[in-house]
């Protein structure tokens, strides 16, 4: 499938290591951050290292990757926040109020019902470092 | 991993047939049928037919399958309701709001933001049967 993929999107930037991120794991198809406008605390993102924007354009490879890491990464979510469920959501599209166009995956402990909107505003890089922290000792 | 699936939910009896569901597709992993509450109109569900739960406990081969039916089926959804986007999302254990104890992949045209509640009203069957159409159509 022909994509109009942008490699000049924030998280293509952050792939190439061109802008930093607070990583929480990384392997040879996927790489899990935190997301820097969290829609709740613990808000964490899994993107394939595949440059597509939507998952309608990912490969089945980097599909079962991206899902492997999401298993792991919600998993380590859920325990580091100390809360027994999560969710996970994704957007395909601008009319899906996709915000970055390079595919990625939200995981939110808990649910979507009372969290702040879609990339609303900055959280506290610190904050967010000392729950990457707490994150990677449950992985 | 040992898990408590509880094999009378809604939706184990749906794929043991024993009651009916409006389905879109069906291959040998999955099933993708409308969700009979839906928050939008075009809310479509896929479920893989092994007994888990959550995310947590798929096995990586049902994730696959559902992965490449969810892609199937967002596409067609897109399409049949002239929607350039789509919401794709998942949840995981009560605390997330999970409804019903089997692993469940909602497709949603467009975006979350100003949709209804979820599991709030049930749809006019016909209704739903009319978009099931229009799906299957562009599948």
């Amino acid at each position: 499938m022909q994509t109009s993929y942008d490699h000049d999107n924030i998280f293509a930037k952050i792939l190439r290591e061109e802008i930093p991120c607070i990583k929480i794991f990384e392997d040879e198809h996927t790489l899990a951050f935190m997301d820097v406008m969290p829609q709740t605390s613990g808000h964490s993102l899994v993107i394939p290292k595949e440059p597509v924007s939507t998952l309608y354009e990912l490969s089945d490879e980097a599909a079962l990757a991206c899902i492997k890491t999401v298993k792991r990464v919600g998993k380590a979510v859920q325990q580091a926040m100390n809360i027994n469920g999560s969710t996970v959501f994704q957007h395909n599209g601008k009319d899906a109020g996709q915000t970055v166009p390079h595919f990625h995956i939200h995981i939110l402990p808990g649910s979507l019902f009372g969290i702040k909107g879609h990339a609303a505003e900055f959280a506290d890089p610190d904050e967010l470092k000392i729950t990457a922290e707490k994150i990677i000792a449950c992985l």
